[in-house]
């Protein structure tokens, strides 16, 4: 740290966009310029970490100190639902209040706000201010005559039920506050209306106990970066997952699928706030979502089914959209949710968003070419094939993908062929390509294209010694397993003669190639270490 | 060593079969007890390091000093072919001198016997006292008549001439002698004689300064044990091969090619006195008597090239029954260099001499397998195949070998198919098996008995869980390649629930396998490293 201190903030971020500390600097820094010269700062910041609660709090609160109320609404409407952080949201409800509060008409507003966050952030163990609050809103609303008035007592009373079942710290004071509240509106029935639920309130103060117990240790406050496989890291996760897996275990015993459901999903919006870089994590958030809509369905709650279901797909929306926006995996297993739902055009939408904005589109071409398939047949997966075939940046992936199509769905390993025999002219000089072309040919038991191809590859001038390599290799595979005695000799003789170069003098390199079989080989593994042999471990792809 | 010592050197060869100093302090003991005692001690020391011309000469060494002779000559008939060790031979040389010099009807073998010792190790840098002692053995002959007076000298000169053409130690001395020899047989012509010869022998001490340099590090005592990967170790490698790629350069200068490759090969014979358990190095001492065989019948040189093509087949056999014995690489190496000479019925032996004396015969059986189709046919490889599935030491490995030659060599599918469905019930449980069978069906585009194989496996109640992953595994990237969107999902979800055991939520993991293709990945490695997805450096074993 002493030695980071003397580089600026500013060079830090540029080495490492992810500096934590430094962005925490320049925000001190900012928090003490007049906002319109913070402004493109704070941009950055929220840019750079679209879902820090901390982050988006502090931008928005230098705005309403400005008195900025119409940009601070704005921001709050681009964070509130994506970020359900719940000092942030905290924050959000104070503003209404304060700002709106007194106004008879938007009271309404205010109201549905607070009802807005107890189904938001009502499950987080902290939210115990905003129940205190709404029911302060709800109280100091005048109410006229008599039914006014048991509307606003079973409102009052409403919100003290769910505050009181819920774990969250200060819960004792709510509590007392509740049995209060009881008395003042009927000291004859508070009794036993108290005693009702004491026994429950005492299963929640358990329940709070073990999650005080299982937040020990966690870091709320941590700002989602790229996992850098740290221990630190790991002890994160590791802990959000035991809380994870305490939430599932349904501590509180609700009989309500979706009570159980939302404190789950809201356990794992709040670790993806800090652990926003984990695909698995999303992912596994994900499956928890269909695997309780299957599980509410199968119960007949048709309605929270689908609720869940919708946020499922705004889940991965959320995911694709902020940080898990280059990892293909998500985008991947969002498109196969959708699929799986019937609805073919945004999970078509998915594949081609993710082939324009990416690099290196090829896997999501294949992706998108088997999907097609899946839905219209080959004859459409063909024009993908097409496509991705026309596409710059498309690799020899593709080639392989449209061969084993044809091959596989078609039966047909002369159109297979056609279109290795294309990639080859493209493609002759990278070693997996022409691996599996050769893979392919094997397999058909075509041995005379098989060579063919091989002889091809090793007479073109500008053939690189990997790809050298890995041809006399294969082509001495195949005399050993189809050979006769001459073939195979002079093929090995060949090999040792264009390979001497590669390796030296070490032959016995060579004849290990000779006599293994699979996973047999033909001397120890020490052995072969010690003489340079390294396809042992060398990862084999094939066309499979 | 201060804590090895309070161990019996017993107790750790016990523990280390291979512990050079624990028998070395068994051998100090053992010189100094009667020989009748120590013998069984001898016995297990050269038994344990059969190459180790140090031991058999204390073991020789120590039966002379109890003059028994006889015992003596018979340990010098065990050892001095194979184990081409100086000292050894200078022991053997000084007892035949000792005890049969004198005896002028022995006189001839003596002579035979330094004749050999030159022809063995006469290029050794430590030979200038075998060739001393043989002039002066010569010497002390005594001749009748001019005849023998001149065939005597001639002999002698012959000998020096050898001898001072050899770079050796102590040849200054030997040039001394020769330049008096000379002079004392001819005092005209010496001067002529010694002349022609000097340009030669300057250039022979100039090799002799470069070979002791080269030679600077090497320990030429060190005992054969098998390889540890040790540094010092390596260097003594790296210290031999310098050597070796040294007398490949000719630095003799030699025209004649016999000469230059019998000293590079008495160097790869010493390195393999210290090295005998690397297997390359065998290896490539029998490339090269190959390649200068090759070269000899080109120049026309017929008898050496035939010479030295006998000295490879007895260099395998002297790896193959010493430090190689455990080490098939040779064996088949040896088998293969038999085939090429069609010495078909010694190729033979050695894979069933293999066969016989392995634990795991499969590889064995399958080069015969292979070997044995090449000379004769699939007819009689079948026969092998046979021998081989009776062979309860066999692996699964030998019907995976059996199908594959009927699939690629016959073109038969369905024998090969008979042949995976008949190992099925062997090997139902070995996913290496299970997974080629299934490989096969897929490359013959046999989706169905794709399917109802994997399924067959999975329903069979005694699966064990590698397996049950690995088909779960193979059946979705069946589904993902060639089913409908049904089928997909179908078997997707199948494999999530038979899997959550295995996996337990970490339901991101299903989902690599659903979206990879060959090397892409749908996401970084550092994801998948993280998530706990470690098949990107699993070793995939395909039927390639």
């Amino acid at each position: 740290m002493s030695n980071a201190s003397v580089i600026s903030p500013e060079r830090r971020i540029e080495f490492n966009a992810f500096d934590v500390d430094a962005w925490n600097l320049l925000l001190r820094e900012s928090s003490a310029r007049p906002i319109d010269t913070a402004r493109i700062f704070y941009e950055k910041l929220v840019t750079q970490f679209p879902n820090a609660g901390r982050y988006w709090k502090a931008y928005i609160e230098h705005e309403l100190r400005a008195k900025n109320y119409d940009k601070a609404e704005a921001l709050f409407e681009r964070c509130i639902f994506q970020v359900l952080h719940i000092d942030l949201w905290k924050s959000y409800l104070h503003y209404l209040k304060l700002s709106k509060g007194h106004i008879i008409s938007m009271r309404e507003k205010v109201a549905d706000a607070f009802e807005l966050a107890i189904d938001r952030v009502g499950h987080d163990i902290q939210a115990a201010q905003i129940y205190q609050d709404y029911i302060q809103f709800l109280t100091d609303v005048e109410a006229q005559g008599q039914y006014a008035e048991n509307q606003k007592v079973s409102a009052i009373r409403k919100v003290y039920l769910r505050a009181v079942a819920t774990p969250m710290l200060n819960i004792e004071t709510i509590w007392q506050a509740y049995c209060d509240f009881e008395k003042s509106v009927n000291i004859n029935l508070a009794e036993k209306l108290v005693a009702d639920r004491v026994k429950d309130y005492q299963h929640v103060k358990k329940v709070l106990k073990q999650m005080e117990l299982l937040m020990q240790g966690i870091n709320r406050q941590a700002i989602s970066v790229p996992p850098r496989g740290t221990q630190a890291e790991q002890k994160q996760i590791d802990l959000w997952r035991k809380l994870i897996v305490f939430e599932k275990s349904n501590p509180l015993r609700s009989d309500e699928v979706g009570l159980k459901a939302k404190r789950v999903i809201y356990t794992y919006d709040q670790a993806l706030l800090s652990l926003g870089y984990h695909a698995d994590i999303w992912y596994e958030s994900a499956v928890y979502h269909e695997k309780i809509v299957a599980e509410l369905r199968e119960r007949g709650d048709m309605k929270t089914a689908e609720t869940i279901e919708r946020e499922t797909s705004k889940l991965y929306s959320r995911a694709t959209s902020g940080l898990m926006r280059n990892t293909p995996l998500i985008h991947f297993a969002h498109a196969d949710f959708e699929e799986s739902k019937g609805r073919y055009d945004i999970a078509t939408k998915i594949y081609d968003d993710l082939i324009e904005s990416n690099d290196d589109p090829t896997l999501a071409y294949i992706m998108l070419m088997n999907f097609i398939r899946r839905i219209k047949g080959v004859r459409a997966a063909r024009k993908v094939f097409e496509r991705a075939r026309g596409d710059k940046r498309s690799k020899f992936h593709i080639y392989i993908a449209g061969a084993m199509m044809e091959f596989h769905c078609i039966k047909d390993s002369n159109i297979a062929q056609k279109i290795f025999d294309y990639g080859l002219k493209k493609y002759g000089n990278v070693p997996e390509f022409a691996t599996a072309y050769i893979d392919f040919l094997y397999h058909v038991n075509d041995e005379n294209n098989t060579r063919g191809v091989i002889e091809r590859l090793l007479e073109s001038p500008d053939i690189s010694n990997e790809l050298k390599i890995e041809m006399w290799d294969r082509y001495l595979d195949l005399e050993t397993q189809v050979g006769d005695a001459a073939s195979l000799r002079k093929v090995d003789h060949a090999r040792r003669q264009a390979l001497n170069e590669a390796y030296d003098d070490r032959q016995a390199l060579f004849l290990v190639d000779r006599f293994k079989f699979l996973n047999l080989w033909p001397c120890s593994e020490d052995q072969m270490k010690l003489m340079g042999y390294n396809k042992i471990s060398r990862l084999s792809s094939t066309t499979g």
